[in-house]
This record gives C-alpha cells, sequence and structure tokens, in this order.
C-alpha cells in the first residue's frame, strides 16, 4: 500500500531544513521498503506571494488526500503587514481546522549529549523524553460565549468560557492512550478537578477511556503540583494528557527544560491518525538561505511521522538513533554550538544523519 | 498607635513554628519600638474540637478588628472524615472571604547558602526573589455560570466561566504596583490576551492602574511564555501580577525553583492592606509535637507581616538578616539538612534567629 505524504516547505528556513529531513525520509523509504510518496506544496508567506492565499486550494486538496504532511515553518517580516485574514499563519490554522487536526503531540525530549543546555542540573534532565498530547481545537480558547461587555453599572467585564463535551474528551485521550502504547505505556492526565467542573468530566471521561486500554496505566495530577512537578521531577512522567490551555502552559514549560527547542518536534493529528508534522521553531527569516539553521527538529518531525502516521516505528527508531548517533560525533549546527564540539552546516548535518543512518 | 496582631497557631506543627515566629515578633516590636500587641485564637481543627466550627464566631470577630492575622497551618487526618462544611480548610476560606482577602503574595526566595536544594542550576537561581501577586477570589475558580450539563444529543458537557470586571482587576493591580514599591519597581502583568478576551480588559485595566504608579514599570507577558521564562531565567522577574487559575500555576512553579518549600513565607491582602500571613508549607501531622518543624516560613511571614501591613520595613529587613545570618552559620532543620551542617530542632532554629537579630 503506497502512501502519500505532503511536503509543505513555506518560509524561512522551512525550505532548507525540509530539503534535509526530505533526503532522511527517502533514505528510510528505501532502506524500510516503506512505500512512501511525497509531493511538494505552497503554504504560508510564499503560498500568498503566488497565489494570493496563504492556504491554496490546491493545498488544501493534496493535504485532504495525503495520509501525513511534513511542514518547515510558516511566516517572516515581510507579511507581517498584511490583513489578518491572509497572514502567514493563516495556512497553518486553515490546515488544522479543515483537517480536524485536535491532538497536538509535544515532546519534550533531551539529548544527554546537549545536557549542558538546559537550566536544570544535567541529572535532573539528561535523558529527558516526555510527550505532552494538548487538545488544540477546543477548551477554552475556543469557548462560547466569550467577549467585553459592559454591566449595568457601567463598568466593563471580560469573560470566556472553558468547555469541554465528552465527545471532544474521548477522542483527546484515546489520542494520549494511542501515543503511550508506542513509548512507556502510561498517561498522566492533568485538570483542576477540585475547583473546575469541565475537569471534573475531563477526569471521568478519562477513566473511561483508560478502561479500552487495560495495557496503559492511567493517573491524575491537578494542573498547579504538574507544574512544581515538571521542575522538581520532569523525568517522572511519560505522556500527560490535557486541555488547550494548561496545554499550551506546561508543553512550552516542559520544552524549555531542555534548554533546546532547535531540537524539538510536534505532531498536531486527527481521529484517524493522519497528521501534520512540523518542528517547534518558527521560520527564523534572520537566518534564512545561510546554511545556518539546525535540520533536527524537522528530521526528528519525520521520526514523529513515522511512528504516530505512517505506521513504521523501526524506521523511526532509526532515525532517531542516526540523530543521536550524530551527536555523539560531536556535530552541532550553530543555535546548539558547544565547546569541543565541530559547529556544522544544515547541508552536513542532513549529511551526517544519512551517514548515521546505514 | 497600637497595632493589633491575631496568632492562630491552628493544627500540626502550627503551634511550634509559631511559637517561634511570635518570640522573634516580640523581639523586633521592642527592638524598634513597633506597639505591636498580640493574642491568640482557635481556627482549624482544634477550633472544630473546642467549639464544633473551625472558624468560630469569637475568631471572626477578633480577625475582623485586627491589622494583621499570623496563621501557622490547619488541617490532618483527624479532621479528614469530617463534613465538608466543618473541614479545618474552611476555617482558612472562610477568614479569606469575611476579610476579602483577594490579594494572594507569593514570594519565591532562594537564600544562596540553599542553592543546592535546587533542581535548577546554581548560577540560575541563588538569589532568587520574585514576587507573584496572585487574585484569590475571582477568575475562573469562581466565575458563573459552571457546572455539567446535558446536551440535547444525550451527552454531556462541562463549563466554567473566567470572568473579571474593571474593579475586580483594579484592586489587584493597585496591590500588585503597592508590592513593587516596596521592591525592585517592576511589574509583569501575565495574561493570554492574544486568545482570550477577559484577560484584554486586564492587560487594559493594568495600563490605567500603571499611570498611578509613574515610579514603577509596567511589562507583559502571555502567560505560556512566563512558564517558560520561569524555568529558562527566573530572576529576570521583580513582581508578577497575574489571575486566580495562572497565578496558581505559576506561583507554584516558582515555588518549586527554591527547591525549599519549607522556606517560602505568604500573605493575602485585603485592599486597606491588611491581611493574614502564613508560611506556604502545610501542618505537617506526621511530626508535630517532635521539634522537628522549620519555623522558618513562619518567621518569613512575620517579616512580610512587617513589611506590607504594618508599615515597619526596617523590622522586616532585620528579620530577613537575621535568617540569612543563622544559614550562614550552617544551622539548618531537618526538611533542608545538608552535608557539613548542624541540624537543629524548632525552638533551637527560633533561638540562634532571635540571637542573630541583635
Ligand atoms: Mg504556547
Ligand atoms: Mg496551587
Amino acid at each position: 500500500m503506497t502512501r502519500n505524504v505532503l511536503v509543505l516547505p513555506g518560509d524561512g528556513i522551512g525550505p532548507e531544513i525540509v530539503a534535509q529531513a526530505v533526503r532522511v525520509l527517502d533514505a528510510v523509504n528505501e532502506q524500510f521498503s516503506l512505500n512512501i510518496q511525497h509531493e511538494s506544496a505552497l503554504v504560508g508567506g510564499s503560498a500568498y506571494d503566488e497565489t494570493g492565499s496563504p492556504l491554496p486550494e490546491a493545498t488544501l486538496t493534496k493535504a485532504k488526500a495525503a495520509d501525513a504532511i511534513l511542514l518547515g515553518a510558516v511566516g517572516g517580516p515581510k507579511w507581517d503587514k498584511l490583513d489578518m485574514s491572509v497572514r502567514p499563519e493563516k495556512g497553518l490554522l486553515g490546515l488544522r481546522s479543515n483537517l480536524e487536526l485536535f491532538s497536538n503531540l509535544r515532546p519534550a525530549i533531551l539529548y544527554p549529549q546537549l545536557a549542558d543546555a538546559s537550566s536544570l542540573k544535567p541529572e535532573i534532565v539528561a535523558g529527558l523524553d516526555i510527550l505532552i498530547v494538548r487538545e488544540l481545537t477546543g477548551g477554552i480558547y475556543f469557548g462560547q460565549p466569550r467577549g467585553i461587555r459592559t454591566l449595568e453599572n457601567g463598568e466593563r467585564e471580560g469573560f470566556n468560557t472553558y468547555v469541554y463535551n465528552e465527545s471532544e474528551i474521548r477522542r483527546i485521550g484515546r489520542s494520549a492512550f494511542e501515543a503511550a502504547r508506542q513509548r512507556g505505556k502510561r498517561v498522566c492526565s492533568i485538570d483542576k478537578s477540585n475547583v473546575l467542573e469541565v475537569t471534573v468530566l475531563w477526569k471521568e471521561v478519562m477513566e473511561e477511556v483508560a478502561k479500552e486500554y487495560p495495557d496503559v496505566e492511567l493517573t491524575h495530577m491537578l494542573v498547579d503540583n504538574a507544574a512544581m512537578q515538571l521542575v522538581r521531577a520532569p523525568k517522572q512522567f511519560d505522556v500527560m494528557v490535557t486541555g488547550n490551555m494548561f496545554g499550551d502552559i506546561l508543553s512550552d514549560a516542559a520544552a524549555m527544560l531542555t534548554g533546546s527547542i532547535g531540537m524539538l518536534p510536534s505532531a498536531s493529528l486527527n481521529a484517524e491518525g493522519r497528521g501534520m508534522y512540523e518542528p517547534c521553531h518558527g521560520s527564523a527569516p534572520d537566518i534564512a538561505g545561510k546554511g545556518l539553521a539546525n535540520p533536527l527538529a524537522t528530521i526528528l518531525s519525520v521520526a514523529m511521522m513515522l511512528r504516530y502516521s505512517l505506521d513504521a516505528k523501526e524506521a523511526a527508531d532509526a532515525i532517531e538513533a542516526a540523530v543521536s548517533k550524530v551527536l555523539d560525533q560531536g556535530l552541532r549546527t550553530a543555535d546548539i554550538a558547544s565547546e569541543g564540539c565541530e559547529t556544522v552546516s544544515t547541508q552536513a548535518m542532513g549529511d551526517a544523519v544519512l551517514n548515521a543512518l546505514v
């Protein structure tokens, strides 16, 4: 069975990092006989420049047909003055909503070779490998009613609504449990069930979902304690699952624990496990085209794509092992440069990963 | 002018740690001629045992008349099976709501002598001294409507309301700016104004309040970035002000940065600057009565009380300097014990602080 991957290089450093990631994808495709085909399309500012839309119809059609999407990054100062409706970021948001990518997988991984980059003590974070599963299309960021109203006494009042129904919670729960099956088989659900009713329901539905996954352990933790535990002992977690807002806060804190955000991949999945894969970092227009960008987060996004959308766990493992080997060899791009290590270009880093694969 | 302090020892280790803190209060009262009077009353489980209520009428009357309240801690397994309405914690909640203690001051301070206790690298956290001002009686934890309802399709939906009006934001803003005047004169307001309307209003009102305090600098930061910055470089902050829920999460994370929660005081203030002061830690019933408890968080709560409610900054500074001197001397209670340091009892720690004061 052929699997179709849509490649969306995007803007800034997007094309150069995606180029290296595609070389790696091609290599494992051959090595593991994965039968993957890929084609490219436009998204973001470069799509706007050519078609007047950050998400052209042709791109959306291809995206809907694809088994997985590999995205570089979008945006840059060139498009900052455009109307909100055609900003590069709208390309991403359009893909998320059209493909119903409600499950955001945010790993926080710290290769021991880079442990010095963290603000935490090496023994606390070296080898960190946790996955935060954040609900991405619901919760308080999308809840109605919302706004700012004027009260009878003339004062203004701001209000937002934190809301989840059972199906929304169930599908993100399943996504987290499926991910846990690919990893350490432990899910910690984060709520504020001692105060917020919406998270009382969240916790209940997670308990129901857990019954479908007897091989995966479910625990619960309050969000304020979770923030403390991420600082105190982050390696205690395997998969954490939580709503949109708590996930926004905790996944960013967890990413920062590693001290090297240029290394972190991410995924946004739908209910069928199809998804969009992209590095956590942005389009870095200041260094675009200079061969300085770190392609490893995008290469690791390919590994995630193989694991979560293309059922090719071995190929994913091989890529992650190759990245670790390259770090062992002392190769670093500028963003993770370190004394005693060799600073290499985007292309040279891609070469090294390819060599390490075989 | 006489100032009245109500002392509420509470349960567990409360009485022993408060006893040491009161000795320190008496000492600075005399040393700085502060004209402070104090009396004690019952609260929590011990109040329930004697009167049938965790917040007896007599205690509430005295609390309303006091300029400040010094609280030890409440709760313990002895009262865990009581009805919710008479649990020890209800004593605290009753004081907060009756006295309108809407401003929760949560310092995260790391004495350089204890920097090893942190999970962060010493150079990142040694000497940390930030203050998180958390709105305590509004926001989503109290917002209406709230609950779990059944939709027309039979599915359940949980919902909560994140709501603030202008006066609520203004008074917590003023509380933060007043606190900043006692410190580094910088306030960073935390919001999610790129998504949540209620925090758009929050940000606007903070800008208005800032005009009343031209000597204090105001900046803004998104909550997910704030969580990252607390991990990356916490010393960049002076005072952070935020709503109830974000404050809950960020203040616990900030406390954990220090690695020694047994050292952290806190305050809950009303609009007149009257307030309740207490250690962040709990009543630790397992070590109660053994002379093992660390009285320093309660002693530092006295310092906060002098600074924020009793207009006695010099006495506050003297207590904090005495605590630092005692740590320099290598004295530690069991919870902060460290190789090469002398582990001392609750009373001996109190003695040492008293000696260091003169
Ligand atoms: Mg974020
Ligand atoms: Mg808390």
